[in-house]
């Protein structure tokens, strides 16, 4: 059994029976509505070992409430289907043996069908739960179901993430959702904010509501003042720096992306197609579309998001910079509910645009624990304390993150060389 | 355009176009039928590099016809999808690029609603071309047809064998056919046929109708007396070996053969699952079913099948020996159109059992051309000879190989590792 | 050519040329001392792709000051050899191509010997040159050669860490050092030492000699109070944690770190060796010795420091922890100077002892650069920058380390599953 | 112990102990002297797994009479090192465990004069041991001692090639021998001879002297009437397949071999080194060399043999047909006795030319057993027949084959892929 202490919940005011419902429902109508253009074929594959199928998805997320909420709250609970432990475990070393991660596409059974409604057997399961709630479980059991509904809106970007990967192996090319034309806006000229330096409290406020484990304890730290870019790094930017040999020189890289960047045989993001005459298109969720020079740069690596700073002469922030930088932004932007599905170009009418939404933004920031960090007991601690080696922190979410789920204390992760995910960068400079 | 030499039928009388359609007919009927258990996500999953998904084979097959027959032969024939070219060719590298082998798993679409569809077109089409062909171009025009329906009972085979596998990846044990008891059958006792020595023609004769090209030219081959035993070898006599440590003797095994055991933790045939207390079962196309001591071992690879004739004391036939020795059985046997979708015990009413059908038999013989063998031109010359290397023959037949499909002269060819084939073995020993 | 800024040399006073030559002749000649025992043979070998031979660090070590001193600085130095700038470079991308690393084993010639003439050819040259260089540009040559001394001493270091691991794969179990008896001192029992919280300046001090450019910018750091163990983590400790199931609970391991472990087959640290009833031996520097249970653990990865810190309830330290506390010991221990080319159980006599020498101490801190740190231009710019991504930092020296060498603010960086550098750890544990 | 007839010496005349003893010291000496060019360094390097050091040989051919002639049949033989049969075996399971073949470079000591002395200690004993020689063990000892130099002979030549595979690492381009100026002979003109069909024994005469046992049974194989080139196929010839798209058009390949030519990157033959404007040179023996273009191709792998055939519109011959028409020629050629170290043109005065030396001759024939072929029992039995799988034959002997060591049955064998043993091709075509 986990405690509340485990989800990053902490004192907060509890929130009710019915709002907790609410959110469970909603979010779990979110992840059939997003699944629903995709075929029973759609949803079996594995395009690649750090994907999964959209199946899979759906039923991983729910054999989580099955296993950590309705199994140790529900009195009487009959599982679904037994064998389901075994196959839709991800990662929990605590909770048992588990199907290898690289054969997940190969579970043509259950059927999306039964997938369905094993969803529907845990859903009616919920709704019984939260019900009859005890009293005095309600601090550990609201924490978890916030837990789980946090955890499933992650894996609806992963959805969208792992979709568009595997359709991007197709000739056919096939579209997640239809094709609209270009945006044209007035998109803002680059500018510099400058932001002081001095001491400041980093991570989340323990009486802010839900927040994962891993943006806590709050702490303070020394940030240097600095400078920072008003507005993402666009297509139209990068296309420069590939002009310019960006994908071809050494010394912009660091040793190890250079080494991916060479096996890999990379010269643009990710996703872009080459059209010939220095044209590229680039495949979306909405299929392939030519490239909009003022949208946002996106599949990028944080190999390429340094070597691209290191070109301007700039830098990448860090985690604390971004956070700190944050304040001067609202917690909204073109996120999942905007239904674009791409990021987009930043309106003229920020003085500091685009930090949350559109994009994920790398920072030089490695994945740490945050001083004074436990790591909590049982299988929920291997949430994310477990990855906390390897990867670097990203920051604001971006058009494929659900809206309540983002915050400006939310830390995502990524290995360097990954670029599947929806990344572009940031640059900020130092004050001399 | 292809002349009917390269397909291997020579000089024999031509079928009629009504023979032709009846056959393109009941073929294309039957991949429909074997199909037809296989949900829509069954379909779609590649489950290793060797295996192609079924709805990748009931493409391809089609696409054989639509490219080899119609497109040549068919005035004003349009394509069905222009796209399909690239993604249903296999290797024909004479007929262009093609989709990557290894990612067939990751096409979702086409669906197999499409599939269905493509293959009403392409057997329209060939009936409207079957009523209307020239005489002059008959000769070559049935050839490839009769090829084209043998391309398609071959990956009808291919079907089967690469669902099993697919399935046996499946924790949840998927069954492609209903659990049926084991037989129990009145095995015949092991006994020795003696063949007496000479030269024996072998090969397809010119005129005994549809043959592939690698089953000829027919000539003479010298052949030393040797005894034959009368069965397969039983899994009850594996059994044996493997107790007497057949698995863990390098001495018994090629040295090739021990290091893929050894790499490959072999410890049994494929399929087998050890039950515990020296139990154990086998996963096939009926789902997990207990062994049967008196049905021939399955899935060995060549090695394997060394190793064991090695440990008896005998050898594996030569392609010829099992060649002049299956004269005296008939060409039938255990093959798809019995149903039993696995090997069965000898019948002890026969004094040469099981040469055709039950499992495709492993030679010593290396896959090579027959004297004066030569490939066809064009793209249809790809068909055999470009295999001729690292592969071995194994000949007979199996219980999943269609019954109109085997012949005595037939020469399968696999590589000395692969298991994923019904293959079993005979043991032949020398007459000093 | 290279400003001195590029080497961290920045306003200190600056050295006599005779202070140079001497530094220079020391450690010229204490490489020619380390290698001495080893034989042409034993020189040319690579044991695996992060070693390198003996002959190519002595040459490696001269093409630096060959290439980055002599050629820019020395007029009318004339190359010893013009083959060798592609044999020696290591992976300054800026001077051109490289013979590739992993085949450094494959250089048979040059010979050791010819070897020994390139290094005579390049000391004279700077001898020559340090008595002529001109005034100008002292400030540059004269970082440049102690950067130049520095890293030949890293070589140093590198030599006795890949002549152990190449002399581990010979079942001779060659040694490279006499065998001498286990130390039996009165070891310190473990205590915990209280650091206070607060801001402290972190990295070097402008004017405090040489140190690399990855020191720097200095610069504060928020550290909150935590006790630190007064010595390092023994090997009798490190067996209690593998009879605990340290290498076996995946709940006590990060995740890419529990993945390393099980491909790896790690059961315990490098070089351990079992000789069966629980017993355990180390093959070293001196070949097979028995374990010493009070001498610091040594050849663990950052993987298996940070599993044995969980285990222990503790933690590993950041590396400005680390820095802070070293303030309590002086920078001196068992160097590569002490002879003992073996980790020594600490002394009683100390408060906090073994802060420098015996094991590089593993940190929880990834390497990263430091606030305001900026690239050189140039080739030596590649010197550290290059490689801050997926590599954790060690502090503090080991046995193998040269005395003069080792700095307090020196960071040393590893890839966290790497285990043939001489590396251990002290815990840490936060004050609540 | 072995009896003689695993040894292929069947019921020839015994052969004297004094000529045993002369043709022992003759190939031991021949080894001392074939390495006396190599330095110590020159000799421990193993450039790829095929390949062995120079000083692996030298130690592995004196296990070989240590471990099969000493300990069996000298009374109070004492080894000379325990852990030599280690470390020196190479394949025989039988004998125990090895050390991995992949680390023979690794294996800096014994140095090479340690290796000096074990040859000496053992060439001492054999001479010992053929004084005193019981005459009823005769049979079996003088055939293992005759077995144990023609196993010294093919690792005589495996040094050399494993030489030049090393050296061709070193951009030094070091020389095993001093250069010479390239041969200008008056090559034979192309011309095809004509070979009758029938039945032919092949295989060694029992009563011929020695041979390898996979050179028997002798048996009677059918061959049907072909013509054979007087000469192998030149350097020039070989350029014209070049420049015809010979390794870019993959309708000359059989399958494997296209897809190994992709994967390596193959453009040329093995150590063709492009020199621009269409010029090539030739990495060899005596180190890089201008093309001769009237000398044969070498170092050619199975797979381009058969692409170069397929292109000429002609065949391989099988290892039948090659031995038939080898009637026609005497057992001699540039071997190594020659001294050229390299494959020269074919001389204009023999009707049927360059059969024996030069280069190996590819065959189209699978390296299989000989009917009736039995294993030796016991270690010795592991000499051959443990490899006839894979492989493919090459007969006649190269350029660096020992003189008194090749033979008209002579089979030696390698995988289809390998290039870096001294091959080349002859032409055959079949008469219509």
């Amino acid at each position: 059994m986990f405690s509340a202490s485990a989800t990053g919940e902490k004192s907060a005011p509890l929130p009710s029976a019915a709002d907790v419902l609410k959110r469970f429902q909603g979010v779990r109508n979110e992840t059939d509505r997003l699944a629903q253009p995709l075929s029973p074929e759609d949803q079996v594959v594995q395009s690649m070992t750090d994907a999964s199928p959209t199946k899979w998805h759906r039923a991983h997320t729910t054999w989580f409430f099955e296993t950590f909420v309705l199994q140790p709250f529900l009195t009487d609970y009959s599982l679904f289907d037994e064998a389901y432990g075994y196959l839709f475990n991800s990662y929990y070393e605590a909770v048992g043996e588990r199907h290898p991660r690289p054969d997940r596409g190969l579970l043509t059974r259950p059927s999306s069908d039964e997938i369905a409604a094993y969803r529907q057997h845990v859903d009616s399961a919920m709704g019984e739960l939260l019900q009859s709630a005890a009293d005095e479980s309600w601090v550990d059991l609201s924490a978890l179901i916030l837990l789980g509904t946090h955890h499933e809106q992650q894996h609806q970007e992963l959805l969208l993430m792992d979709i568009l990967h595997a359709f991007s192996c197709n000739t056919l090319e096939p579209k997640y959702a239809g094709g609209v034309p270009l945006e044209t806006t007035d998109m803002s000229r680059l500018a510099w904010m400058e932001v002081e330096g001095g001491a400041f409290s980093i991570g989340h406020e323990p009486e802010g509501g839900f927040a994962f484990d891993n943006e806590g304890p709050r702490h303070d730290v020394l940030v240097q003042p600095f400078l920072i870019a008003n507005r993402l790094v666009t297509n139209g930017e990068w296309l420069a720096f590939m002009k310019d040999g960006g994908y071809k020189r050494p010394e912009l890289w660091l040793a190890d992306g250079w080494a991916v960047a060479q096996n890999s045989g990379w010269a643009a993001p990710g996703y872009w197609r080459d059209e010939g005459n220095s044209d590229w298109s680039q495949f979306s969720l909405r299929g392939r579309q030519s490239l909009n020079l003022d949208a946002p740069v996106c599949h990028i690596s944080f190999y390429e998001a340094d070597a691209f700073a290191t070109w301007s002469g700039k830098r990448l922030p860090t985690e604390f910079e971004w956070e700190v930088a944050s304040q001067r932004d609202s917690e909204t932007g073109n996120l999942l509910s905007s239904g674009a599905l791409r990021p987009l170009p930043a309106s003229a009418d920020k003085p500091l645009a685009q930090m949350f939404g559109d994009v994920w933004e790398h920072t030089r920031s490695a994945y740490s624990p945050y001083p004074r960090f436990k790591v909590a007991d049982g299988a929920i601690g291997e949430y994310n304390g477990k990855f906390m080696s390897n990867q670097m922190v990203l920051r604001g979410g971006s058009c494929v993150t659900p809206g309540n789920h983002i915050r400006r204390t939310y830390r995502n992760f990524f290995y360097p060389h990954q670029r599947w995910m929806f990344a572009g960068l940031r640059l900020v400079e130092d004050i001399t």
